[in-house]
């Protein structure tokens, strides 16, 4: 079955402390993984939480990729959703889950958009 | 067992013709789903595709709420991703449903962040 989109739900446990609410890596660890999965980044929009916690999502020309994370569970919660045969989601959870330092992770594909009389 | 939050995927599909290509009517959409949901806006950013398509997040303090769409098809891929107890999630999809005027709809809910020792 042919999908429109690849969606990625990656749980990233047991992260390196600190960094889960750091907005400045966190955004630069999202970016990276945009680049390195060959997508095109139209907007970047992040967001810190008092007393801890940073929200945010890059929003590609192939769908967009978020991130949520809880630093007092050493946790993020990311997703990597594509469409088009151009670019390779796998490389944006491998970048994450390297960056994030996760010690513990998994990872659900959703196909998306599955249309039996396209 | 507790998640952290509660992440609803969304495939709307024969919408009405017309409205999936329609930014404004599509961020307003959300905008509602979110106010409905009890959800807090922090942020808006959408983009039209040439020739047509629209892709849209909101990010809310409570994690994020994203359309895709295939005017093409009449097919729009939803998120609705919360957290916390004083949102709720299927108010935002009852309103996206409604709005896109979807004759077909599937939901699947992913709990996120599931932490045998928060």
């Amino acid at each position: 079955m042919n999908a429109l989109g690849r969606h990625l739900l990656l749980e990233l446990k047991n992260c390196n402390s600190g960094v889960l609410n750091d907005l400045d890596f966190l955004k630069q660890a999202l970016l990276a993984a945009a680049k390195e999965s060959g997508a095109t980044v139209l907007g970047v929009d992040f967001h810190s939480f008092n007393p801890q916690g940073v929200s945010g999502v890059v929003i590609i020309a192939e769908s967009h990729m978020s991130i949520h994370t809880w630093p007092e569970f050493d946790y993020a919660a990311v997703d990597v959703f594509t469409c088009g045969k151009t670019v390779q989601p796998e490389k944006a959870a491998e970048v994450m889950i390297e960056r994030l330092g996760a010690k513990n992770h998994s990872i659900i594909e959703v196909q998306r958009g599955i249309l039996l009389k396209p």
